[in-house]
């Protein structure tokens, strides 16, 4: 089992309904259905154009509870858009992490292990989508970058990860990613 | 998507307690916890030696809930054991299918799709153990298969799966393996 270090920088929920923005928080206590109150909250969830194998809207298992990014990838996007810094924020992600540069290749069905206990099953790569890319356009003042940053976060916007064990995550601890 | 076509042959369920050893029924009712009132049912397990990372005992997500034969690979093991046949109620299986041979060889993520709505994940091979060998043995009037079972059934004792859309499964269905 290989594994690597990393470490939390911020953690974030989206509690303001109809938004996918998310906002810092002290701390996530995480439960198998995930952040409670967060947007991404539940057991089941709508399937969507990801799982075109079900009617659009059937309920199935919400293995996209918890959103992680890097804060190596969020510069390299933000670098390629010509922009400042881009935000976990603008993102919508629930963690910040820093230190494990490729976050977003991370395999399917690696683990993030946190010391409060928690564990993540990573789901793969977040697709980017022109939702982050207009918040993004709005806080910046320049539509283009609503499309560009669709482009410009390939392969650099996080992951989403589904809960394996309950627990809490706070700012500035470690986290151990093992591939299994 | 690669799409595959297979069979239903057996639906079966592990409802005595203290045993793993499966009876066929009539049909299936899938929640996403599983079979309610099999043995694998629920929506958190204990962790065991395959969840090293996590303390034995401690409470996690079950991806474990429905176990899966083909009867391909039961006629190979019985086959390699010198025995007439090894029946999916020894093996603690749910489902027996026909029709896909290599199913212990799908990889983790592939969906399993029946006519009756249920959506299920594969995730990845059930390892041998020597649980089935016992029951082999017991069953055959021969002590040696218990430990020759585990080295006969490696990559063809099927695979385990979680529950990612509800419905109901019966024998002499169709279903769907689709590589995601």
């Amino acid at each position: 089992m290989k594994k690597f270090e990393a470490q939390v920088l911020a953690v974030l929920a989206a509690r303001e309904h109809g938004s996918f923005i998310t906002q810092r928080e002290e701390q996530l206590n995480i439960e198998l259905a995930g952040i409670p109150g967060d947007r991404h909250y539940g057991l089941l969830r709508p399937a969507d154009s990801r799982q075109k194998w079900y009617p659009r809207g059937t309920m199935i298992a919400n293995r996209r509870q918890i959103s992680i990014v890097s804060a190596e990838e969020c510069a390299r996007i933000a670098s390629s858009l010509g922009v400042e810094r881009i935000l976990p924020e603008w993102l919508g992600a629930n963690i910040l992490l820093s230190g494990y540069e490729p976050l977003t290749l991370l395999p399917q069905g690696a683990r993030l292990l946190f010391p409060g206990g928690v564990g993540l099953i990573c789901e793969g790569e977040n697709l980017p989508c022109r939702g982050p890319g207009k918040v993004i356009a709005d806080a910046l003042g320049d539509e283009r970058l609503e499309a560009s940053f669709v482009k410009a976060a390939k392969q650099l916007r996080g992951i989403v990860c589904s809960v394996e064990r309950e627990g809490m995550i706070m700012p500035n601890e470690p986290v151990t990613i093992a591939m299994i």
